[in-house]
């Protein structure tokens, strides 16, 4: 393979490189790159002798041998080729490492342009410091082996696939003056979420946002397979990322110096297209949707490792995959091909005598915060500002007597999020992000304040489509989760409302940040950044049009199994509750917060003040809802989370006061899933004393619960009162029907609580007899009138609390 | 707008259409087509006067208006045309409806093609069936919104989007003989599982698999947005098509005839396009990747619906998407409205006094099995046979004593999955699917019997890529999911192999395809179908290489949230019992199997007939492994599931055995979790009487289990130990490290358990103080030697059981 930069307009032509580079750039570049490849073998290797200063011997080498080689030269080129351009240029720029398992690759970069010791200064750039970074790589105690948290310079975990890309835009969003590098590997490339996240070239304007330049690298091979990307017909290739919507510049080639002039020269021309585009959207106001450059960068697996090894080829195929020499330790043969392969790098030249990079290596490095490992947009948290929430006052609802008014919780919290938009739109550092849903979820006020993003076509019929808006839809929860999530990594604030059983689309997603955030938190230099907050609404009890396959309210069990300090849980009842769990939850730093709340007519419950105080304390007994009469122990609980849920247990107990008037009931309400745990299992946990005073120690608890009942069980399985507690929730009984008919079917309504309440009291079962059967009667009746007339019976729909 | 085909390869050329189509049969598929929007308008509107008989009046009107008109008309224009061409060529083809929210169009076609009454005899195709399938939709009792599991000719549920097309594929392989036309919508379209399932076609193998013919609607809007694709210039998105290999054919159009005209003719060249690629592949064995044909479908949202409601453009705009007139009842001009849009149709010409339809309407209609709500592989079980697996006494290992020999239980389940695909090489029912893990997996023996099927480049390096290979590796999971859905819901049978922690992936496809299921057991007429088969290995105890991004047990917890009836969980504790358990679930049907088990070498406990009883059974006592002496129940039970876990528990017992002579230790291993569960919650759930003789109802249980251990509390609340059971397992609690330093960091290791053991028998604490601070101490010489030395101390990686 030759070195091959084609300006993809004519397929072939312009393959002689314009020499950009002089002889003495490429070599200070070249000597670069041989540091960084000599220092990412030595981390996949080595735990002493880093500069073979003695022939190597089995002990200089590591017991257990870790890493991925193959992907690590490209990465190390592109490193190396950006610290050139940012250097020359004086950019602002950012990378995002989407082949991330690479990580001794970006470490070795960071090592070199002093950002590592800078962060860890105990890693110094000498000898000593050498021998501590390769030791520690994917060392018990160390680093990961993956690009991570830890790696300075990146906002990326090189983990699992797919996100590079949607990431590289989330943070050029409303950061019109930093360029984000995306490297995505041709393995990635095949996933979903990153053949999803091309098409954000249509979100991202020129004019308010800065650029993105993906440098698609196709070294052929994933873990053991060819890739597809990398076996099409380079016509067909580059079809494809027209089709895309970019301009496509390929570098392809084996040969070093070959490469590393037209990469030079492509990386000059994309940036020279770049800087065109935003000064013709910029100066000229041109509105015609740029076609962005990007540059396919096809290079050898594993390049300049191994050719072959025990007689089969590993340069240039899958073997090249993670450690070309398995068997360094036992096998003579391998040992002797390590030392010579690490020599081919001739590390004389490129560290002097204490081990300290020699000036040539580091004389393409830009300085300060310039260098990729110390850009402050990577440490996105130290941009943070506050956001600007309104008092809640002026959205608050009015309540005169609880149940008695109805609000859609999440059209009023629209418009306090029309006001967060407004007040933002300067400093342009809040978005809101979801599949084709802002309007369907109600939230269609921010409308007023800006609108949605769009750069393709608009037409007259369209509406709220604005370039530089700043609500983001596309229907990809993917390509919404990873925006945000770069958005985010980056110091601004973002709001994901979706519909809540699609929510699981991005599980895999939402691990991963979690992880991020859970290493993060203990990582002192990294800054806290602004929450994940997910607004989950169109919610499980109310898809009238959609049924069972849109009914699924598990998201909240699938964060609460990962770390507790960065996971919040929220269910506010009404609407001022969720006024004052969003003004909470968009001040906050550093969780994924999970609101679950409702679109649809709800009955307002508590004033502004009373929302607030019970969601500060996030559980509280409803006095006024209850028939306690203070002197002594309830004889049942009815404990309720969840819009829905909260609206039958009060109805229940509504039911309980008129027919079983002597009964002491205490109404619960929950807005806040995690107190349930123990005060040791999650910073919200309630301890035990206050659980016990909230839900009594040995008195049946009926729970009216939003998603599946067991959840309840799980968090409350340690307190003293779990043996008589009893959850009902959604058990998968769902379909296109009315709403009181879902709770129905799944035995949540107001007369199976009172059902349940007349089971699970002493004594109750013989004195209420007549109240349980007229219960399970009127669950007949209304039964039968919706089967018959395709509506919920007046007496449900139009009920208020109290009679 | 106006028709406009266009065969692609030259945009513009050849807009004039070959009007294949004579006036009569212009005439009949119009008429059909009218037939098939009049039933769609009345099942979302109309609860009786179906035929229009007298004037309409709010009370022949549903009081509660759902569905989804949008989408409709261009789901019966393909219905429609489909059946022309299937009646004309004597295709065997069935639809995967993308825009499966057009649940209306696509009953109204079984209706109109008699498959419909044929399934459900009490919807007649006369008026009495007439009003029932109107009513019945949306309706409480009836049937769902969308294309559901209860919609002959289907088996794909039109709820969450982005899975048509890969189901398509799953149902063309290995079906050489079937079309499998797949509409995708253009919403559908931007979502990440869609986008990369259009590289499918490099898997598809012409001689031994069917064809697949996407056919994409752009309709131009989602709920609330134009959609990218529809707003992408054509030349573009021709471009994007010719870069995922096909060769776009353009319909483009919104005046009926010339649609009809265009559409037939383009079917037309499709069908002869693809025949060509099979004859050249079968016939003359040609090897080129063919570039199959695709349609363009460009016609308007809501086409022929009402252009304008209140002042404002409806049709061709995302306000057709849902029901365009939305308050038919109380306004009687939406009801007039309603009315001349029904009567625009022409019903009286449809449909005869009997409300039978007309003969000029079933004209073109496909007669059997033929039509498409009659296939039968669209209820795939028909064509289900029993998968040869071999007698297991071949491939189980040796076990002369517990604990002494290693083997890696997924590589010898790789022989026994080689016999399957030798045995099934003729009758090609069988396929592997992973993300690029078969060999990391350790499988590989599987490429003796087949190779990995790939139709693009092949290069002389590359290994075990087969045309028409039965492994099918991308690195998508979204891909490998619905290409295994597909090709189980056709009726054959797959494993799904794949990295324990990224199979939350396809979290949410899972749900629904436990949904379909779910419905489909309920539906008698719908044959069972072969179980969807995870193989999850690559587990989050032996993440050595990855660390904390590859580490997550969750899946489990999510699965079992579902409805029990269809889902499995097993986690075999060594091979034998992975080879038990693997019999039992390639045989089983109509569930989801989720199968967790370990690569990594591990000891062989049980023997080939210990472990088909202990798998029978699902939780055992080994007795073997304990201390009891059988006359008075244990001190404590010391419980394990999972491989990692079980050697930890007997690795503890062991201990205690040495330490503790005189406590009665009882060990008991659980390899059906579901087992856990209350009799009346799950149908593999014990008794109590049983759950109480293995762990006893007040005995200290210490359980080791392989994923988050509050799941095995919220299966074992209700019983009456569960105030004593105490698990350990993983808490999120991972970096890159080696096997024993994982669980010391999660707990879950050998001689934590002992200290558990110690802390909870009664009396205990006191007489082995000296043995509690012996395993204390070597803990912590474990994680010195660990963070000094980087590997594992010899007495860990060496033991075996019992000493």
């Amino acid at each position: 393979m030759h070195a091959e930069p084609n300006d993809g307009t004519a397929l072939g032509a312009d393959s002689a490189a314009v020499a950009t580079l002089s002889d003495s750039e490429l070599t200070e570049l070249e000597a670069q790159w041989r540091a960084a490849n000599y220092l990412t073998v030595g981390q996949i290797y080595l735990m002493a002798n880093p500069l073979l200063r003695e022939p190597l011997r089995p002990e200089h080498v590591k017991p257990r041998l870790l890493g991925h080689w193959g992907t690590s030269p490209a990465l190390n080129l592109v490193y190396t080729h950006l610290n050139r351009v940012i250097k020359a240029r004086d950019l602002d720029a950012i990378c995002i490492w989407g082949p991330g398992h690479g990580g001794p690759a970006v470490l070795a970069g960071s090592w070199l342009d002093g950002s590592y010791t800078q962060t860890y200064p105990d890693i110094t750039r000498d000898e000593a410091g050498m021998v501590r970074l390769f030791r520690q790589f994917s060392f018990p105690g160390g680093v990961p082996s993956h690009v991570a948290p830890e790696t300075p310079g990146s906002i990326h975990e090189g983990g699992e696939l797919g996100y590079s890309l949607s990431h590289a835009y989330g943070a050029a969003l409303d950061n019109p003056d930093l360029l984000v590098t995306c490297v995505i590997g041709d393995g990635e490339a095949e996933t979903g979420p990153l053949a999803a996240s091309w098409h954000s070239n249509k979100f991202l304007d020129p004019v308010h946002d800065g650029a993105v330049l993906p440098i698609l690298q196709l070294n052929g091979y994933k873990i053991a397979n060819p890739t597809v990307l990398a076996r099409l017909p380079e016509q067909e290739l580059d079809e494809l990322l027209r089709g895309y919507g970019h301009h496509p510049l390929h570098v392809t080639g084996s040969d070093p110096h070959a490469v590393h002039r037209a990469m030079a020269h492509t990386m000059d021309r994309a940036l020279d297209m770049i800087a065109a585009i935003q000064r013709s959207a910029r100066e000229e106001h041109a509105i015609d949707r740029p076609r962005w450059p990007m540059i396919v960068l096809r290079t050898p697996k594993g390049w300049t490792g191994p050719r072959e090894v025990d007689g089969v080829p590993v340069e240039g195929t899958w073997r090249a995959h993670q450690v070309p020499l398995a068997e360094v330790r036992d096998n003579p043969g391998h040992l002797r091909q390590l030392e010579g392969w690490m020599r081919s790098y001739r590390p004389e030249e490129l560290f002097d005598e204490h081990g300290r990079p020699r000036e040539q290596v580091l004389a393409c490095l830009p300085q300060g915060e310039r260098r990729l490992g110390a850009n402050p947009h990577a440490n996105g948290g130290l941009f943070t500002r506050e956001l600007p929430v309104p008092p809640l006052e002026k959205y608050a609802v009015e309540v005169d007597k609880p149940g008695t008014n109805l609000h859609e919780p999440t059209r009023v919290l629209g418009d306090l999020l029309e006001q967060v938009m407004e007040d933002t739109a300067e400093r342009r550092d809040f978005r809101i992000v979801g599949p084709d849903e802002t309007a369907s979820n109600r939230l269609q006020a921010v409308y007023k304040a800006t609108g949605k993003a769009w750069e393709a076509e608009v037409l007259p019929t369209d509406e709220h489509l604005v370039r530089g808006g700043r609500v983001m839809e596309i229907l990809s929860e993917h390509t919404c989760q990873g925006w945000s999530e770069g958005y985010l990594l980056t110091g601004r604030h973002a709001l994901f409302s979706c519909y809540e059983a699609f929510i699981h689309i991005v599980d895999s997603m939402v691990n991963q940040h979690i992880k991020w955030l859970r290493t993060t938190r203990r990582l002192p230099w990294r800054a806290p950044i602004p929450s994940l907050n997910y607004l989950l609404t169109s919610h499980v009890w109310r898809q009238d049009h959609n049924g069972f396959s849109h009914q699924d309210p598990g998201f909240v069990d699938h964060v609460l199994n990962k770390s507790p300090e960065a996971v919040r849980v929220y269910m506010p009842p009404d609407t001022n509750t969720l006024l004052a769990t969003a003004d909470h939850v968009l001040r906050s730093r550093d969780y994924v917060n999970v609101v679950v709340a409702g679109k649809q007519p709800c009955f307002d419950w508590l004033t502004l003040d009373e929302a607030l105080g019970h969601c500060a304390r996030g559980a509280g007994i409803w006095d006024w809802a209850g028939t306690e009469d203070g002197t002594r122990e309830p004889d049942v609980v009815l404990a309720c989370a969840g819009d829905v849920p909260t609206q039958e247990a009060l109805a229940a107990a509504d039911l309980l006061r008129r027919h079983l008037p002597d009964l002491a009931v205490r109404v619960v309400n929950v807005v806040d899933i995690a107190r349930l745990l123990p005060a040791e299992e999650h910073p919200h946990g309630m301890p035990d004393s206050e659980y016990d005073a909230l839900f009594t120690r040995d008195k049946p608890v009926i729970f009216a619960y939003h998603g599946y009942p067991w959840l309840i069980h799980r968090l409350a399985y340690r307190r003293a009162g779990h043996p008589h507690l009893h959850v009902r929730g959604y058990k998968e009984e769902g379909t296109t029907t009315t709403p009181f008919d879902m709770v129905v079917r799944n035995d949540l309504d107001r007369y199976r609580l009172v059902m349940d309440v007349i089971d699970r009291v002493p004594g109750l079962a013989v004195r209420a007899a007549a109240v349980r059967q007229e219960m399970a009667d009127t669950r007949t009746r209304h039964h039968s009138w919706i089967r018959e007339h395709g509506v919920d019976l007046p007496e449900v729909a139009d009920w208020t609390w109290p009679h």
